[in-house]
């Protein structure tokens, strides 16, 4: 099928495992992918390359890696570099690595350019399995965003067909890791860790690496991360 | 009252005649006022100046402006320079100056700073009466929008308290500035012009200016808008 006469997708991609089996998915399924990253002032910008890398090695039809001033608003280990990323294990409760309204705000930003490209599927890789308990990763948020997209733009309110795509809402991570081994996804290209440096080098310690980790022994699978 | 026992509410300022109304609102109101304003590759950048004297005018308890990428999405004539902003009069549908989810992306960047200052309200200055017709100005936007900021957060999960504030939606564009000037807002201080000039004056022509212009003449209250 020539890139014409495909449907358009926008796709989030962190540079993250989830985030790219999630493109991998979109491709496969047909779409034409274009690709969108944030670059929000989150300690870990080595995921910024590694979602770059990923959009050439997967292939899209066009990726875009947008500036938020998210480190303005604060109010996470992630965005502030006073507040200590977790190492002890994953725990009950929404974690202080919990950025305040993120999924909501990459979500937003992802509408306004599907309205652009007259694009109706925005593909978004969050996981209610094994996650870091995000209440922005969970079903009744992905509704709750679909219906507000169809109110809030001129495509929405004309064609009510906007949808927000969650391949991988009831997947565990070791069913993730094996869906995107089938497509041919090098996670040796993703980035993970919250605290990643430059090079993209895992801590192994963050909840972040702890469900990586643990997912890619549930596969059975070796694990590619470089840890430093 | 004291500062620290006021409720706290962030605010939508744009710079011009609404927001400035609902800023002056949320103030008599008795909130702790956090107005934001988002500078997001519009062409009328004097408005940003207005925010900023407004909000020093008529009282914060805090000022943010917010850099977003918007430009490189495009897709309205408000922040691509090859698309016309519309001279002609209000027309039927919505115009090319529709910014794709514009409101959307500001209520969530708004909705992040809420959950960090612990506040509970979101004050937007939008009106579904003397309007342009867009679709994220009408109150099906709102109460979705409402309704997902208490899935999407951890402050909403926990307390389901976020409100989302529109205290203009059913007033004429005369009933805001009368208000306003009751309040004791200084008209002369905003900027409403989609193609405002650096020092802030107006051209006359564009839906914006006619709306304002009308108003001003509704509400028998002489016109402070500096043209060109």
């Amino acid at each position: 099928m020539s890139t014409v006469n495909k449907k358009k997708a926008v796709i989030l991609l962190s540079g993250g495992l989830d985030s790219a089996t999630c493109l991998a998915i979109a491709n496969k399924q047909g779409y034409a992918c274009y690709a969108v990253s944030f670059d929000y002032g989150q300690r870990h910008k080595a995921e910024l390359l590694a979602a770059k890398r990923l959009a050439d090695e997967l292939g899209v039809e066009g990726f875009k890696t947008i500036r938020i001033d998210m480190d303005g608003i604060g109010g996470s280990a992630l965005t502030d570099d006073s507040i200590a990323v977790p190492e002890g294990g994953v725990a009950e409760g929404i974690p202080v690595t919990y950025v305040p309204a993120r999924n909501t705000i990459f979500l937003s930003l992802a509408l306004g350019w599907a309205e652009v490209l007259d694009a109706d599927d925005i593909f978004i890789g969050v996981n209610a399995v094994d996650y870091s308990g995000y209440p922005d990763c969970r079903p009744e948020f992905v509704s709750a965003f679909e219906k507000l997209a169809n109110v809030a733009t001129k495509k929405g309110v004309e064609t009510h067909s906007l949808s927000i795509k969650t391949p991988l809402i009831d997947m565990s991570k070791a069913d993730i890791i094996n869906k995107g081994i089938s497509l041919g996804v090098d996670y040796g290209l993703t980035v993970s860790c919250y605290q990643a440096n430059d090079a993209g080098e895992a801590c192994g310690k963050c909840d972040s690496c702890r469900l990586r980790t643990e997912g890619f022994a549930a596969a059975g699978v070796p694990d590619p991360t470089r840890y430093r």
